[in-house]
């Protein structure tokens, strides 16, 4: 009997045992519900906004002549699937506690939501212009505005969190948070599309940043890799259950910079505006602004050992 | 001459400088041996086996009345895809060490793993149903069970590391780890397929995280971003080669939690049941059960200059 | 009136926002430019390129009766896309400080460089198999060379570094980065091209590597995940612009180990041969041959509390 005969006389049964434990384990089958969106068509939409919002830099033998023809062929193309995408996110139904408009109305509000997407474009990309001018002002190794947004894992994040913030502000559930993990997979960035984000914001390098959902961030605002924003804990109603809703995350105000692996956590923490937080500092309460915050360097030893040249 | 005929007029001779290259370094061009796994097949598999775990998180158009004909397909274009990379798995060469069975008994081998570890499925889906339990109990910021399948690093890693494990277990060298690195590479999460890990595991935001080959996790076990469960040292033997096969990576036994970017290392060293590890501790040693771990805040410097009105 | 009916009738209106939009964010469309070097083009062409250096790793069926014909062919094929993509990059205009040969002279140039390139790559085969070497001697869980050629993010992220900064050193400018950030978004390792690095180089998991622009690494160095290799500060000249071009970043001798999360400073910082400097040192000072920085353990309180077996 071959290797295939042998497997051909087991698989009914397997098949059998498989689709008993989807019967019984209903949480992780999510048979019989309406589709979820569908995560690699959430994805080609980031990437073709992306163009949208940075035409000539993704796009060859674009210039000013046809620009107009591009970015209407784009929209026209965007609207359908974000349309699509949109209404079965309103419609999944394993949300808990969300209450949500049902049947013909669904596609209508998703259909409202894009355009209205569409006409914040424009403020948008002026933020983002900002963002460009403070990343290069603030890393002395960028040689130039291309290199930055091809290729700097802290403006792909930015780009994608000032996107998928617009969607959650309008109401669109689950697709936000699948584009900022799809970028946190990317980068090691990873912002929660809540957070509430100022104007000209910069992260350097970037990996193991943490940015929590209730953070809110003011303008100019400086963040370098493995700085975690969290929360402190999490308190519980009295029924045991975390309570979901309330601010557990920083607050940072205008022209604050935070190093490298620094983590403030709390939502009652502030750092005034123009404080600086350094390398490595854990902050729980609240600093004044113009302060530095600076870790007490832990005592190292240095040990030389005398070595002799054989050992060498 | 134009660009082109130049390089064509240089080609032969690069060649064979290439050519010679690639015979003097046997280590880097494995030529003449068996073909390895390729990576991209086993990549399609990993995913494949997902959609089996979930089916309806990422099929549309799914049913209790068409699940069994999905699951008896996709069985059935799994069955000769694993056979064919665990076959070439086992038969890879260079392994220094292992000792495999040979010619003809490799396909049977493989296709007696592929059909016991389809037997395992439907309790690797009571794993994963315990596992989104957790996930979602454990973050306040989770809205459903679907953003949880669909988006959180974490769960995406413990979902792959329950597969590339229960491969580990069967005798499957290297595509364990093809799995668990193409992983790592997506959510900067790094579990070696060897660690084992309990019940109702989570791990929140995940970047930077690492558990080592030899690591045992106890149930209801929670982790956070940044947290290394690493080895303290490798002992050499008397030829100077470090020793491969021993405990190397710490346990920790149920009811653990560990905050942001704690380090513990070593293998002798175990966390007892119900220990809080607070965030950035560094533990080389035993803690008893029921103990909290928490770092001594370093005293930190808090400097407020004066400004004046112009200088802000 | 259809959904698609209404968003039909806005769209114009919203086309010439964003149209406008456009004309008034110069740094944001890169219209009427040359064009730039394409992303996928790019990574295509580093994915060729590791199929070169290790061609029996990736692809299958290759043996030495048929290698020298694989050679010629990727060659052959590499060389015009290699040329195009570089005479972009070469081309592209918004690079503000760098001084550039233009018009026709620029295919010839790239030609040039891509033909120098092949001919370094017996060199750099020879510095991988070093690579390789160093990473199997240095991870007790490395179970073959297969398993790190084809799994280890260390490795493809040494790998990357090799090829793109050959590229910078060739004068290539843009591509040597989309490389190494493409890399670093699938590693977590964040090695700038410009950076310098000798021979027999691991990287041990390597999430949240960062490795400066100006960093310079001796002979077999091993570092782990997290460790920074940064800039002090960015001094500034008399116009309060950064100064870009000066060593900001360390230097490590030979023979040195870096441990996880240390975090080490400054142009003027120099790391003695044979030293190794603790996890989590924080070091921004230099440091004598065979020297042992250790961080003194911050005190750490063990809280155990008395539980009773109920509430156990």
């Amino acid at each position: 009997m071959s290797d295939q005969e042998a497997f051909q006389r087991q698989l009914p049964e397997i098949v059998s045992q498989i689709v008993r434990s989807i019967r019984e384990t209903p949480f992780v089958h999510h048979l019989d519900h309406s589709d979820l969106p569908n995560h690699g068509q959430v994805i080609r939409i980031l990437e073709d906004l992306r163009v949208l919002l940075f035409p000539g830099y993704y796009r060859q033998a674009l210039h000013f002549a046809n620009i107009e023809y591009f970015v209407g062929d784009m929209l026209d193309s965007l609207f359908g699937r974000m349309q699509r995408e949109i209404a079965g996110a309103l419609r999944h139904t394993d949300c808990r506690e969300c209450r949500e408009p049902t049947g013909e109305a669904l596609p209508r509000k998703a259909s409202e939501i894009v355009i209205e997407f569409f006409r914040r474009i424009p403020r948008l990309r002026e933020m983002l212009q900002r963002d460009l001018q403070a990343a290069y002002d603030g890393d002395p190794a960028a040689k130039s505005f291309a290199e930055i947004v091809l290729t700097y894992p802290g403006f792909v994040a930015i780009t994608t969190h000032r996107i998928a913030h617009e969607l959650l502000t309008l109401g669109v559930p689950l697709i936000p948070r699948i584009m900022s993990e799809h970028i946190h997979h990317r980068t090691g960035i990873d912002i929660h599309p809540g957070a509430q984000i100022g104007e000209r914001f910069f992260i350097d390098h970037g990996t193991g940043v943490v940015i929590g959902e209730t953070t809110r961030i003011g303008n100019n605002v400086k963040i370098y890799q493995g700085v975690t924003l969290g929360a402190l804990s999490f308190p519980k109603d009295e029924r045991g259950q975390i309570i979901r809703d309330r601010k557990r995350h920083p607050t940072l105000e205008d022209d604050v910079t935070i190093y490298a692996n620094a983590t403030i956590l709390g939502g009652d923490t502030v750092v005034g505006y123009g404080s600086v937080v350094g390398g490595n500092v854990w902050l729980t309460e609240s600093v004044p602004p113009y302060t530095k915050v600076l870790i007490e360097a832990p005592k190292q030893r240095f040990v030389t050992k005398q070595v002799s040249a054989s050992e060498a």
